[in-house]
């Protein structure tokens, strides 16, 4: 994509009321648009690290055999009735149809749709177990929407439910679930504890993933020796004790971030909506169930928030909107036409390349754009290269720089 | 995908109130669950189609240099204000925040959110013509909510804006967008019509994209002889009466779906948000528009209307969820051995097969699923087959059967 065809620039405004991080970061660099408090457009470049996000996600879900849906946000209020969450769960928005006929609510999970749903294609325990995903828009009204898209109302989930005839069966997906999240955060370039919590308005306890950031909105106790974390909100524990679990190290308290949360659901639901089994001794049994979430759009934030500096976004490669930050300085023929030359070679090797051709925008200008846009590499050609048969290479992360000839350059294989 | 680890199963029933062909078929095949009147889910399969439309509709959008983003659902009332149309929209559901604070429209169009965005990084003449689109959500009240997802309260649509400096450009890029739309249907297997008709709530007129189709909800005269088309709203001609633009043609009336639509808006919301560029001459003058819709589920309906038959669905190579259904016809072991293997053989070429590996349901009823989830190649594996070293190939479409040696049937391409 060439700069000077892209409809978004980069900006040094922000919208009044804006603290966070994260949405200083995004918009300025032309990723997010502020719409209204907790609610977001995603531009060009949002989107695509967005969907980059999503991809490494489902690749993730499906490893674990599960299969993705897509449900709808507009849900029945008989169907909340139903699990008595209607008038329990506060972030929940109602919607009126225009003739007054329908109360709706919008979508913030769907236990409510899921349950109903999958019941009607289980008939026995030959048929479990089962799991499905989908990644869809929530709506949730959170009274406070002051972190950007760390907690917008409306944002983009991930979420997994699974079906099992025994506990020992949920138990087992539930691991294996964790495991999944984890291999997610790896790819992410992030590192999250795993954490016990309660289960609000879902289960009894629940795990939650967290990354340890100081923009983050909750407390966790972890020992700083092995795998013991507990949120606040459960633990039974001081800072500077002994770890309850190894006795060999010692607990302590950060802020941290929570990107992702599961709950062993067990029958809460499938009581709910009367899902049941006939077993192989042909008895009735509750199906059990699990769910499973990641805000992505929340990963989207929290990595803006940790893996950025004092310049701007810093992308992991995997998730980064362009592979290379091409930057053509000054606007002679020979600059012009070199540049265009190594945009071209990219494009049709399939690199993703953001081609900074602008030649009213002085030298200083396209660096701070680079830095604050945080693609993995930036690319100059200028007079100075061109004299070197080489073009100027610089990690973002890193900093490192280095003369690299073209035809080098152009051999290298890039994401 | 395994039929026997898949969670759904073809059913015979369908719910009470489902009138429409579309609906009845797609629920029977497993693609689509009911939430509630116009409210569905996609299943695994029917997200897979609908993945197919909407990623041949993204191609024909980058082709006309659109940039995609994703706007919110959850849409200010005030800019809803700022156009009139919060009090005049009558399909808009309106949000309240649980706390009765705010007041919000679920967008069923995105006219008050685009044109703000955009106008924050126009600037000049120099940055136009710029387009954006998007493939989200909308929610639209429908009085009736009779026609399965040809006409659903929340449906996936794609959104097109288009913003220029000039009318010639803006209806330049009209027509470009008109043969973007045409590429689109044509690559669905679909035959449209380009027809005038009124802009409703957008503009003073549209053109909106018509198939023929008994299960239409539209009338539109057109001409037998030439492209003349008009919907019955604004139609000035009669049936049977000399077409008023060739003369040579006859009108004729016909019932029709509307899969596309397109409007030129000019000024009508750049008035409404005080969108004003700097002209070349250094004049302001307010930006024009144009915005261009595809209904994406609609299209799906459609198509399961359109070329389905008696025993079924019959997607189009292009979009079916599954490239081959292969059939492993009786238990033993000579004959799921061979099945398995061929399964395994094209899963790894990439090949996207179902395999009905059930054990427990007889040859007739996998045959008649086979037709209702209508996937362009049937390949059964039985005894007979592997007595003559071949398979059994059958064309959902044409019917057209024959004997085919494994490994010529193994070399053969697919999509």
């Amino acid at each position: 994509m060439r700069f000077s065809e892209q409809l978004i620039k980069t900006t040094k405004e922000i919208p009044s009321g804006e603290q966070s991080r994260n949405a200083e970061l995004l918009i300025r660099g032309g990723f997010i648009d502020k719409t209204m408090a907790g609610v977001y457009t995603l531009l060009p470049m949002g989107l695509k690290v967005l969907n980059h996000i999503v991809r490494i996600i489902r690749e993730e879900m499906e490893s674990l055999g599960a299969e993705e849906i897509f449900m709808p946000a507009l849900q029945p209020k008989e169907l909340w009735d139903a699990t008595g969450r209607w008038d329990t769960m506060d972030v929940l928005y109602r919607v009126h149809s225009p003739d007054g006929s329908h109360e709706f609510g919008l979508g913030p999970t769907h236990e409510e749709v899921v349950t109903p749903l999958v019941k009607k294609f289980i008939l026995s325990y030959r048929d479990l177990p089962r799991a499905v995903f989908q990644i869809q828009t929530k709506f949730r009204f959170e009274a406070r929407a002051k972190s950007g898209i760390l907690r917008g109302r409306e944002f983009m989930m991930k979420d997994l439910y699974s079906f099992h005839a025994t506990e020992t069966d949920l138990l087992a997906y539930y691991e294996r679930a964790a495991a999944a999240y984890f291999r997610v955060y790896e790819r992410l370039g992030l590192t999250a504890l795993k954490v016990r919590a309660s289960g609000g308005a879902f289960s009894d306890f629940s795990h939650e993933f967290q990354v340890i950031a100081d923009c983050g909105e909750d407390l966790i106790y972890h020992c700083d020796a092995c795998e013991f974390a507990e949120n606040k909100e459960i633990a039974t524990c001081v800072e500077g004790a002994p770890c309850p679990t190894c006795a060999a190290g010692t607990i302590r308290v950060s802020k941290a971030v929570e990107v992702g949360n599961i709950f062993p659901l067990y029958n809460k639901f499938s009581d709910a909506f009367n899902f049941a089994i006939k077993n192989q001794d042909g008895t009735d049994q509750k199906v059990l169930m699990g769910c499973y979430g990641i805000g992505c759009t929340r990963l989207m934030g929290t990595i803006a928030e940790v893996l950025s500096d004092e310049n701007g976004l810093v992308w992991p490669q995997q998730i980064a909107p362009y592979q290379i930050h091409l930057i053509q300085l000054g606007a002679d023929d020979t600059v012009a036409e070199a540049a265009k030359d190594i945009y071209e070679k990219l494009q049709s090797k399939g690199v993703a390349v953001l081609f900074d051709d602008r030649t009213d925008v002085k030298a200083g200008e396209k660096f701070a754009d680079a830095d604050l846009i945080g693609i993995p590499r930036r690319v100059v050609v200028s007079t100075k290269t061109i004299q070197a048969a080489s073009v100027e290479l610089k990690y973002r992360a890193t900093g490192e720089t280095s003369l690299i000839p073209v035809q080098q350059f152009l051999d290298e294989p890039y994401v």
